[in-house]
């Protein structure tokens, strides 16, 4: 079949939208027609040409939701009409990933997801003059009709508004994950945000789901204030007003240093200043943010002697298929909120308005409405 | 009173056993005749002057065995003629530490007790001549008579053997606790140690008995060898015997990364190598060694987002009060192993003989026998 599409032909190159030929479902493979996507940084990181391992020509896109059209031979959880949520974080229930309560890592489809391609080593995506287009990240959202494996899919309840759970997709799983999956953060803690962005804003309504006592938000922008103390901020710091070094300021407003802290920028001074400022004896800091290429942490080992942890999360630790549907039903209850992080909706043609949007800072979420 | 000790007069000079005077136990505080005590690399480390805490004169020593003289006012948990194992991590049972599960590391004496003092702020220790002696770590385990703070104390059984129990006051609760209450490793797990000294060796017998399946001991020396076996070691690495990385060569003999790894070297290079040898996914380092002053542990922040902890310990994460008798217990019982490495019994006039084959690496465990 044909679909239209938004191709990375290059990288540091604008995407181009166009028709592109689609091939069906393989076994254990299914064709979903794409509703709505969000626009994530890490597209971004991709296209830019900063992601050692960005492969062209692709068809980027991971966060978005839509419905299933077509199943291939074998698929049994899945039939057309279902909704569902792309993952890029497959749960295949079978290996030793998935078998580990630990981690929410499943490698079933990692290697040749990782490669652009579908379980089978090929691609389903070409031009129309027969070039192959690789898949990214086991999802290729920007386009409106894409394969994935059935494992990839997260069925969700047929209510929920796809412009708005298509961030479960990736930023709202990721931050709310952090939280709740992989620091286990319990009612009553005090915590530190690093990075007031979509992921930020996600782990703060973690927190608050969690029942954290404090929540404090640390960015070098105060227009972010307005926004995270919806979500559940409790303090505000901008390390650019902080006299002194910002650790012991931060260890001293949160009584002797957080229970858990985040890094939600990718910085790895940031993330060094986000374990240091953990309480002694039990304090867990978690790295969400990806760091430039090369880029190291460091420490005394001290800090982790003396009982600090410093750990990280993907996805926010969170097996995609067991998980996102229930995020999906706590978006519904009203239990987290999603649409004040919406800030712009664009068809198709105006994606490239979205990346614009995300590198000026105006946007917290900007969705594509197919 | 009078009491032998052998006392460290200053920085990189050996110790000097003299007649020192002891006052009697104040309030809350015990009066304790230590009957053994090991020789750790610990003390060495603040003899040496390495250690940018360590002050003089003191009386060094902090993994001793002895019985209860004498109380002062308003002790309770303890009376004279009871056996028992100095602590230089105290428990007092009611501070914010001692009351969150999370960590063993009590406050409740530890500034005076950093400054070398008793919980009033003053020393039980003088010089015949009235100089002040400095306590070290609480302990001050190379006098035959010290005080402690009644916290500072764990009870044990009256049928064990202090010339090997004393070793409970450090290593073997050290290496053993890193593992079971750290770690909490479970049966089936893979490890691996680097460093097999007297902490390395008791690592290895707390993974045999938390069940490992696998436990691989790396050190630079092969005499290690035997000993190591004997405790549990099913796999020996030299690294100078590894064509190529060593990383990839732990994470494949451990099939894909070690559940658990032990840093008892304090290198911070090995300490880096401890983290990237884990498993991806779920894999926890724990830093047990004590890394010179300044240095510090970098790795890529990857390393973490994938999956891996960097953690570190104290004292094992024992409280002391608590598990230091059932360890006591364990080795009475025959669930551990003690004997083999006490090396060398030695009388206090010997002392220094105890640090020279430490140097040497002659011994595991140099004991002082009063």
């Amino acid at each position: 079949m044909r679909t239209k599409a938004a191709v990375a032909i290059e990288a540091g190159k604008p995407l181009e939208v166009m028709d592109v030929n689609l091939e069906g479902p393989k076994e254990g493979e299914v064709l979903v027609e794409i509703k709505a996507t969000g626009i994530c940084h890490t597209d971004e990181f991709t296209l830019s040409g900063a992601d050692p391992e960005g492969l062209f020509p692709a068809i980027l896109g991971h966060e978005g939701a839509g419905v299933v059209v077509e199943v291939g031979p074998g698929v049994k959880s899945l039939k057309p009409g279902d909704h569902v949520i792309p993952l890029y974080t497959a749960e295949c229930r079978e290996c030793e990933y998935c078998l580990n309560p630990k981690t929410n890592l499943c490698q079933k489809v990692r290697s040749t997801q990782g490669q652009g391609l579908m379980p089978d080593g090929t691609s389903r995506f070409s031009m129309l003059d027969g070039t192959p287009i690789l898949h990214y990240m086991g999802c290729s959202t920007f386009s409106n009709y894409t394969v994935l494996p059935e494992i990839s899919l997260a069925k969700v309840r047929e209510d929920a508004p796809f412009d708005k759970i298509c961030y479960i997709g990736c930023g709202v799983t990721t931050g709310i994950g952090a939280v709740l999956y992989t620091a286990k953060a319990e009612i009553g803690c005090r915590a530190i945000v690093f990075g007031l962005g979509g992921i930020g804003l996600n782990v703060i309504q973690g927190l608050r789901l969690a029942g954290a006592d404090q929540i404090v938000g640390v960015d070098l922008n105060p227009a972010k204030v307005e926004m995270a103390k919806r979500f559940g901020m409790t303090d505000f710091v901008n390390p650019a007003e902080v006299e002194g070094d910002l650790v012991p300021y931060l260890v001293n407003l949160t009584k002797g240093g957080a229970d858990y802290t985040f890094d939600a920028t990718g910085n790895v001074n940031v993330m060094r200043t986000a374990l240091e400022a953990c309480h002694k004896g039990w304090g867990e800091s978690i790295i969400i943010g990806v760091a430039p290429a090369g880029a190291e942490i460091s420490t005394r080992p001290f800090q982790l002697v003396t009982g600090r942890s410093w750990r990280g999360t993907a996805f926010g630790g969170a097996r995609g298929r067991t998980d996102v549907p229930k995020i999906v039903d706590w978006y519904m209850e009203g239990k987290i909120e999603i649409d004040p992080m919406i800030t712009h909706v664009l068809p198709l043609e105006d994606i490239n308005k979205g990346f614009d949007l995300m590198h000026a800072g105006k946007s917290i979420r900007a969705v594509v409405q197919y």
